[in-house]
């Protein structure tokens, strides 16, 4: 039986403020990607949120980020890299001591926002960010786009290393989401969503629209939980897996297949 | 030979700003409490000073706050103790996965401030900040104010607990610190500082200006770099303490004796 | 025609979070106290309230509050007195610029959270807002509980000063709040907060469970948008009142009265 | 008399933290940019460096900046328009606010680091920038290096626009300062730097290594004090200005001429 895992991002209230439905999508996921306080997240937020995941079996990473409580961590910013790496230390280390308070441990890194968009596409960024973790932990997986250059440098790093496909979006003839700006990009209708994931999972391919493959290792699929429609096309996503084969687990799971 | 340790405040720059003589008083102290982020301290800062501290033989302790950069965590808060105790265990890990990444641990917890200053009146955000400590790593040293409410609640919690007493600073009838709103608050002169601190290791106790002697115990004495006078009194404390036969150590030795 | 004012807190997200339900809120009130980016707030969130303010004639107040986005502002915070002061006059600016920006103008100061509960009993602290607010501009209206230290401090400093009561909130025999930790402290019911309310501007007095009359000025009555059942108490004081012969007016009328 | 003015950046401390030497710069310059809390600055700070600039007949002028206090403002971030105009008029009522209480006023605006080097070159965020200024007050005048897409965007948007050269930094081929990344870009001696400062005054024109002259409005010479040889730089260019027959002024009474 085939392993895949969804993956969300979660513990995005700060203070008074909450945002997203966590508690729906803690049914749907096996991994949860945790703020640390950078762009969302504070300690109690965060103890909340981690207990939560604990309890229904759902797998713990950190979501680290620029430091951008004002911008939701959306809004590029250029760190120098040492410093770029020292946060990545210090917002996953805050997140795995939450964990050892709630009695279970981070196991995976996904980067948020213009962090994770602008690194992507930079491979010193990521080779930064990559440093970052495994100066922590080095068993830790990095989890990110597949085939971005997050995903590079975690195996020039040695990290366990996993690849995100998208729920919601389509892709362009490179491989590369299509850009928000064009149309189609965001894909609402449930139905068409599995149907892309399927298609995409079985052949362990990204599937271009002229029907072109592009072989990219795919571990983990990213749902969303902001609106009722995002939450629709997970629970959707999810049962046309389970129908289809795949046994739904938690990102340390996929990895050990 | 018996031991004793030195501890003093480190790493409270903040990006472009710089605070204290780190340097200097590495050369002196035992053990380092190093700012997390809250009243001081970022990420690249603290990395810098745990390096330096580790190449020193200095050990590491975390020295959380409230989160209050602007008043340099020296402003009373009221906080809910759930959220008091979460925002240890942030702080803690923080600096944990920095020492990690930098070869070293933490082995310590300082509170800092007006936090540490509460506490140590208030057995109920004391057993909230234990529990914090204790939820990440209960064989963390907590280190407070001998005699203190934090003093008792580490106890309480079974984590290794020293206390201190400060360089700078005369006590009182009661044993605990004059006032600084009071004459003679604070001791400027380095060999009366000595004097002081001498007869205190000696017996065990903290000596009342009556002559009354208190039973507490003395771990480590506190010292200061912000002033070119407080390095000076640290410089002349350790000379004495090391002409009267004491061996100066970091915190982790004093407790395993 | 006797004129009255009806107030409620505006503006209170932050970046991609928001809170309360400023539109419903709009066409019931006379005046906005809008957040100044310390509790809650930011440039753009402010841009925002401030222009939909204006758009309905609801009058602009600032409503300024401890540097404590985390906590909301409701955390007690103990702060010397000239940087009170001088916060004060941060916040209150930087609203006027946003006013002036949007063609309108702040014609009221209400101190938010623990900051207001906390000056309400203390005459310094009371005394150092004011001072802030007669700094910037002595034609700026103070608008605080009826009774309260800040009332008191507004009149002393000869700035016009409002005093409000609280459509949902119990009083007992003192003329103070209720606390909240006891039952009835809070009105859930809009026809019982309608002729409570009705029964205090009739008279121009706080009237006590047992029937005494505390002689208190009342210019304005506090609603809240939180809760559907906030909105609904607010719409019912609003018709009520209307229905009694009041003038529902922006704060500056009622003063000019 | 041909009067010129020189500028400086000052109060960028924050809480307990200081930085440059105010107390020297005050002595120097005609105009002071004064940190307004998104980079650096508190209002304790801005009060006491407005208060001090008052005294000495320094005109004030706003420094605002990308909200980013870790990187003291220097690190690139990319924001929406409407956002950093609104920011703008935050950052300057709040110091507008701040000079009333001190019994002055404000009557400029220079952006500040990353903000003022992207805005340089950068006309849609120039006219952000701008549209902020006019939003608050029109006769603010727009402070900028000479010659910068901020010196268009203020004259089109019909500000009083002022260009500035640089005391310590060398000019290129094409009238920018040669990037710090090369060799002889900071000019470190007194003397070479008061001989360009005068012969580009004296002709009104930035004139090339090679020669060339590039006419450019100067109303101002930007001088530092955050290092004991920047002061003496500033120390220098003043005196030889005098001597040469220039009065310094305040920026308003340069624009005036």
């Amino acid at each position: 039986m085939k392993k895949i895992n969804l993956n969300a991002d979660m513990g995005e209230g700060f203070g008074m403020y909450s945002i997203g439905n966590d508690a729906a999508m803690l049914d749907i996921i096996g991994s949860a990607n945790i703020a640390c306080g950078y762009h969302a997240g504070d300690p109690l937020v965060m103890s909340g949120v981690t207990r939560a995941a604990r309890d229904k079996g759902v797998s713990i990473g950190a979501h680290p980020a620029f430091p951008d409580l004002q911008g939701f961590g959306r809004r590029k910013m250029h760190l120098p890299l040492p410093e770029l790496e020292a946060m990545m230390v210090y917002q996953i280390g805050a997140l795995m001591a939450v964990a050892k308070s709630q009695g279970t441990k981070v196991t995976h890194v996904k980067p948020h926002g213009a962090l994770n968009n602008m690194a992507a596409v930079d491979m010193d960024m990521s080779l930064a960010i990559a440093r970052g973790i495994a100066a922590v932990d080095s068993s830790l997986i990095m989890l990110a786009t597949a085939g971005s250059c997050l995903c590079k440098a975690g195996l020039e790093l040695g990290l366990p290393t996993a690849g995100e496909i998208f729920a919601d979006r389509t892709y362009d003839e490179n491989g590369n989401l299509t850009p928000r700006s064009e149309p189609h990009a965001v894909i609402h209708d449930p139905e068409q969503s599995a149907d892309q994931i399927l298609s995409f999972v079985e052949e362990g391919k990204i599937i271009t629209p002229s029907g072109k493959r592009i072989d990219t290792p795919i571990h983990s699929i990213c749902v969303h939980g902001d609106t009722a429609e995002a939450v629709a096309i997970a629970h959707r996503v999810k049962e046309r897996l389970e129908k289809a084969g795949f046994e739904l687990v938690p990102l340390p799971r996929v990895m050990e297949a």
